[in-house]
């Protein structure tokens, strides 16, 4: 089984990624952002997306009830639905599931989060983050089995049914753990991992899972993120992860190829 | 089992609705709406829902390409994670799902539309509206066998993948006739069928289904939909209809004992 997670940017072309995935002979669950979506409604909508920088220099978004029921709609309501669509009209069985929906991702919700701005660190106590903890199995196994294609975004929910804003990137890492995946592809608007911001031509075609470290370290943002969840999937048993380019035909097959960046 | 169809107004008590349900002894789905919510995201993004008229009289929402990325993030999104996130606070181990999610409401699209605007009539080719013909029982049977509660709602999707709108209370008839169900129940922001329109006092306690051509040709706009729904169920073999007070304690014990309006 692959784990594909798809990055939220308007150049990914869905209808290549959906060709392609008829050409996959492996079962395979597909997990997307949203977020140039997300930065579009919130600025028509006037709500203003505030960033934190934790302590250790993590960049996330300032989650208050506001910018969680403004998720909802964008990532499992427009988003969601029209990646559903997409697939559907390549004849792949597309289900659209929150991480909310059947505790599909059970999470804990953060009490306090720590926010560096400028030389002071404020605590802040609203924001309805967290993290995944476990995965419903069965009903991702039972969707599987039967031959539906689950395409799965944030939230989370917590026991008590809150729901709860997650980073997907890091939910890929639990999901692949209890699923005991092998194999993630990320697929984005690069062409793989850049060794420089920006530049195309630095693209990096390997990296070593021991040196992950390093790449941690002077990457920023979005991709500091990835790495974090890349790290922790290998220390949760998985073997091989690719990340490629989700504006080009086949992007599956050319990230597992090693047209983009393999790390192992 | 039962069909639970639920207005999307905001007076709709969702605890009070979560409470009753683990008193109810057999399985049921619930199909929501969010009309409430459609009107207000559409105020705010300054999106203008237009309504049609049909020569027979029927109002329907004009759905062109915006308004359905607007009723899949309403409905799908915020509504949706909003209902699952209190049935889950309740423990019911809700999943919240589209009429495209599995093909679960196969629809067709209507190719035109005639508008009434004064005495003329218009053609409409561009509205995204259909009807559902069938429903996915697979995928809701093995929901319901695991003890998973499906909460449904709009678009519904045609066999080539296209997102459709669809009527909310017709779609519960497809899926009373496919699945079987032989008693539907539908909560509104009124304590039943009303004789005289925003007059609570002149609430109808039962109605004889053979009547209901009569109801139907004094109702209007949404109830007039809703009794077609409900005439049409009855066609499909459904036994009893009961319509009760979304907005009260145990709202679906109450109107099963014939608290709202009965019709049979």
């Amino acid at each position: 089984m692959i784990i594909i997670k798809v990055g939220g940017g308007k150049a990914i072309n869905w209808d290549y990624l959906a060709e392609d995935l008829s050409s996959i002979n492996e079962k395979y669950i597909i997990v997307h952002g949203a977020n140039a979506f997300m930065k579009e409604i919130s600025n028509k909508l006037g709500i203003t997306q505030n960033l934190i920088t934790s302590p250790s220099g993590h960049i996330s978004r300032y989650t208050d009830a506001k910018t969680l029921e403004l998720l909802t709609m964008v990532y499992c309501g427009l988003v969601n639905k029209k990646i559903v669509s997409c697939l559907q009209k390549h004849k792949i069985n597309a289900v659209g599931l929150s991480g909310a929906d059947g505790k599909l991702w059970l999470g804990i919700k953060k009490e306090t989060i720590l926010s560096k701005v400028g030389t002071k660190t404020k605590i802040i106590t609203d924001s309805l983050t967290g993290k995944v903890e476990s995965v419903n199995v069965e009903l991702i196994s039972m969707l599987l089995d039967k031959n539906y294609t689950p395409v799965i975004t944030i939230p989370a929910i917590t026991k008590d049914g809150e729901l709860i804003n997650v980073d997907n990137d890091r939910a890929v890492s639990v999901m692949a753990k209890d699923l005991q995946v092998k194999t993630l592809v990320f697929l984005f608007e690069e062409s793989g991992l850049l060794e420089k911001f920006n530049d195309p031509t630095s693209k990096i075609d390997r990296i070593n899972k021991d040196d992950l470290e390093k790449y941690l370290e002077s990457s920023e943002g979005r991709m500091k993120k990835k790495l974090l969840g890349v790290k922790e999937a290998f220390a949760f048993g998985v073997k091989s992860v690719y990340f490629g380019d989700g504006r080009i035909e086949k992007p599956v097959s050319q990230a597992l190829k090693g047209n983009g960046t393999v790390i192992n």
